[in-house]
């Protein structure tokens, strides 16, 4: 049996302030560092230690990451940075508060860009500062491989060859294993790992720099899961990103 | 002509206690955090980018490169942590102060273990809490790898396959590589760039979080050397290294 260990990263700015923020590079804040660090502690403290952690390009991930290694006393373990873990692409929305597109588009449009499996937002122009292409981070992709825009359907079809060709095999070959990455690409690992449907999976709410364990058999095929820490507190964290997408 | 940055970590607690580290897994001092930054912000003002850095698996040298990397923001960038890029290991000396052994055993014998280039001070054992062979970091090395102690002749001789089989091929590969390292595994690194002889090497003192750039031809021979940043206080930098080993 194998394990396996999740973790979104913690409060960024655009949490904070309800912006969405796909690709956006955004720093967490001093409440996202201090989730790190206890989610590093509670790691800690229940006994996991890692051999590899995957992450994403983003600084939010990173830092997550970075924090809980520190914390684990792990700062020499091996990382690698995927793009494929990056947040889905919020396509023209990256920057927009939640509330005041809600209040323009309407609570339901809101709803469905972010929560419809294979309706994405209205893409970005190669021409738009947001832009993914001219950031050297991405400089070895293929044309098509960077995004304009994506529904969580996209998201799926580029975390999962990561999976099948990086992740996977490292599990495998007997490493423990830590992802630090988003909300939206993690959803894509659940829904491919749990054989959820594409409504089901959107009834997922992960809440921030919680570690989420997978036990996973032979195959890798998930056995049973748990967030690791206090209950009734990740419940509460899991409502409020479920209400993220409310018109205040 | 290709470009190489290498950089020393900035001030651990124990340069500041002025005891012997090697392998000892020492933080930064607040200072320290403050060269790393200083450093990052020189390199991302002179406008250096980098494709991949090399750094140690000592706390030291990675959180260094770390507070460098957020200060140009380029956290994604791919890292290699290699044991081949610790610092010297100084076997029994190790943790203790070293005007407290220069007073013992006297300022001359310090200085041999110190800059001696085929004298190791005396071993650890194996049972010695101090062993490097209990912990997981070094758990894929081969028996014979893990030292007890050396001297900088033995660093030479475990840095340059690195250099042969790593970092050289990602620079003719057209990598911007930049190097987070430790005195003397950097000094092992010059002493074959540079050609020096085992007497050379040994007047050169690397100061904390200095960027030391290279200009390398086709070859990677080197074709000069500096560092970036006022060069007042670098001279200064290094004097003072050049000090550490005499009683107080």
């Amino acid at each position: 049996m194998y394990k396996l260990v999740l973790m979104r990263h913690g409060e960024s700015q655009w949490n904070l302030e309800n912006r969405f923020t796909g690709w956006a590079d955004v720093d967490l804040t001093d409440k996202g560092r201090e989730e790190a660090r206890k989610a590093g502690d509670l790691l800690k403290a229940e006994g996991y230690r890692f051999d590899v952690a995957y992450t994403s390009v983003l600084k939010r991930a990173i830092r997550t990451l970075w924090i809980a290694l520190d914390q684990m006393d792990q700062m020499w373990l091996p990382v690698v940075h995927a793009w494929r873990l990056n947040e889905r692409h919020y396509g023209d929305l990256q920057g927009l508060n939640k509330s005041e597109t809600a209040a323009k588009f309407g609570e339901e449009q809101v709803l469905i860009w972010r929560r419809a499996y294979a309706i994405a937002p209205n893409p970005l122009k190669i021409d738009d500062p947001r832009f993914a292409g001219n950031d050297p981070r991405y400089a070895k992709l293929k044309p098509e491989e960077i995004p304009l825009t994506e529904c969580l359907k996209d998201t799926v079809d580029r975390v999962i060859p990561l999976w099948k060709e990086g992740i996977a095999p490292a599990i495998k070959a007997g490493k423990q294993v830590l992802i630090a990455a988003h909300g939206n690409s993690l959803r894509a690992l659940i829904k491919y790992l749990d054989n959820l449907s594409e409504e089901d999976i959107l009834k997922v709410n992960i809440p921030t720099a919680r570690p989420l364990v997978y036990e996973l058999d032979e195959n890798l095929k998930p056995i049973r899961h748990y967030y690791l820490g206090d209950q009734a507190e990740i419940e509460a964290a899991m409502a409020a990103v479920k209400n993220q997408g409310k018109a205040k």
